[in-house]
């Protein structure tokens, strides 16, 4: 008898995430709206047409849903709709960095769909004749107009002018983390799960859930002890959802994730995940991972040999275990805080669904 | 007996210039020596030496003056040390708009030193062997990074809050402007003066002059009739100032500007300066531009044949009497404007500077 209503309570926490996750897309799209009539130029209409599509494409809207619970935290959040707004401007924050990302790993599908460098170079018309760096030039610049954006969404939000000043600089330190973040995964080389774990921490877990989570509570004004709470409770939790990424990344399912599972090993970047793999791994192993991740040329019959190289060490239960381990560390956090009970919920459920997901 | 008088004059106001030009500079080293700290990290020394080096290089600093005398257009300006770090924000983000821009252009010189991906490509780390892809993407993130300080300087900057919310509404459609200009420059197709006027307004007249002076006249709560007056002086002026670099990127001797003569033929962009060499050229000159200018591998000796052909049709000389023209509406407008004494002198001095200028 418990299984119908374990179905039926989780079905009604995703309706709730679901209809929040429309609010956010309606002040997307309002807002993408009045930046189509500030253009004007008719020369624009299809390269908006191309951004609109890619920042509204199907998502998990975490960013917006940690900073939206970040507020609840409080008694007294204030007005929804303001903070509904100041929420869905760091899923612009997010698409600018989806479309830098996706130009630096030359990526070809986000999401299920091109991406937008790709997208860009097939669609607008320009008289480069080398029509994939046309295409990067423009991916770069519809990046540049997110990240503006988000900050011009974030500012009109109708939030308190000093609120805004205090989640401001919390929002200031995302920014900043991820993109070293994203600088150190970039450049590190491989060799040290501590450094992997770092690269982690600052591109992932304060990204995603921590600072989103202290811009929320920010804007509503939440105590200053809460901030640190989210600290501990957003870190670990990130990682964890981070982990489970390495793991999609390897091994997840394309018709779900929305990109191919080949970009990840190809790209070779040290992950928490590999880092484990490689301390792990017996020489036959350690040889097959070396000469095979991070080539850029790896068939999809080298990817499977090197994707049961990977399992083989064990790597996947340890790295199983860490989400878990991290997972319940949030969660014990969480429960010492002194916060309102749906706020609670809603953290608990997000916890679960960032760390139990298959895309 | 004018002669040394006139030259005294423009020397104290070169000095002044240039006491001004050090007291930006003194904050940007200032406020990215606080960054720096923040970072923290090893492995980012020696990217952030190549951003530290690339900001506080040669440069004219014209948004920042232009900010500067916008908020000294008012009888009180305000805390002019807070002032000045704002105006030193604008900096910044040019300096993210250059570094964008250069990887778009491929170039390799700027301001006579290497462009940053250039730099970046050869000195940091990384484990990519592609080393010219590895400083494109630190590049972008590094032109990411500058955008964001730009916007924290500014936030912090410590001018009054209210002030700042309105300044900040001129900066948002600086920002939106350099960017779709920037777009309709890479995917304009030749043949038209009046479209070649259209991204000339919204890349470099708003964004050199108009927009500054706008943001640094809310910073000073400046009268609401000024803000249309900077518009009718600024909006001609920075044509005049792009006229004058349409011509200097042509014509102009690389040892001043600091990059090759040759860069601007390559890239192809329909300049107001090439509109109106075609409209002007005979049918052999015609042939001459349309087949040369663009070619990315035009040799030297082709670019002086160019070069010729251009200059045959008359352009230079009509391009010249624009420049005049533009300039003598400004400053017309600009003599008509209820302002501080220091600052009509400041930009009469500078509307000079920046048409009569060699690099």
């Amino acid at each position: 008898m418990l299984r119908p209503l374990e179905h039926d309570r989780s079905g009604a926490a995703d309706g709730a995430r679901e209809r929040l996750r429309d609010r956010f897309d309606i002040a997307l799209a309002d807002f993408l709206e009045q930046r189509s009539g500030d253009l004007g130029a008719d020369d624009l209409t299809a390269a908006f047409h191309l951004i609109r599509r890619f920042v509204l494409a199907d998502g998990k809207r975490l960013r917006p849903l940690f900073c939206y619970w970040g507020a609840h935290c409080a008694l007294e959040p204030g007005d929804d709709d303001a903070l509904i707004r100041a929420a869905a401007s760091l899923e612009l924050f997010h698409s600018f960095a989806l479309v830098h990302d996706d130009i630096m790993d030359a990526s070809e599908l986000r999401r299920g769909e091109l991406t937008l460098h790709r997208s860009l170079a097939r669609t607008v018309p320009g008289r480069h004749t080398d029509r994939a760096r046309l295409g990067v030039s423009l991916a770069i610049l519809a990046g540049d107009l997110l990240a503006m954006w988000s900050e011009q969404m974030f500012t009109e939000s109708g939030v308190d002018g000093d609120r805004l000043v205090q989640a401001r600089s919390w929002l200031a330190r995302m920014r900043n983390e991820v993109v070293v973040g994203q600088y150190l995964d970039l450049t590190l080389g491989a060799g040290s799960i501590a450094a992997a774990e770092r690269v982690v921490t600052l591109k992932t877990a304060r990204y995603t859930v921590t600072r989103p989570l202290q811009v929320g509570g920010a804007l509503a004004g939440v105590p200053e002890q809460l901030h640190g709470e989210f600290e501990r409770f957003g870190d670990p939790l990130g990682i964890a959802f981070q982990l489970r990424d390495d793991l999609l990344g390897v091994f997840g399912q394309p018709a779900r994730t929305g990109k191919p599972a080949i970009d990840d090993l190809r790209e070779g970047r040290p992950t928490v995940l590999i880092e484990i793999a490689r301390t792990r791994a017996n020489p036959r192993q350690r040889f097959e991972i070396d000469r095979r991740y991070g080539d850029p040329d790896l068939s999809e019959e080298a990817a499977e040999a090197l994707r049961q190289a990977i399992g083989a060490t064990g790597a996947v239960r340890e790295v199983e275990t860490l989400i878990e381990q991290r997972r319940g560390q949030a969660l014990g956090v969480l429960a010492g805080m002194a916060i309102a009970l749906p706020a609670r919920q809603a953290l608990e459920r997000l916890a679960s669904a960032v760390t139990y997901r298959h895309r």
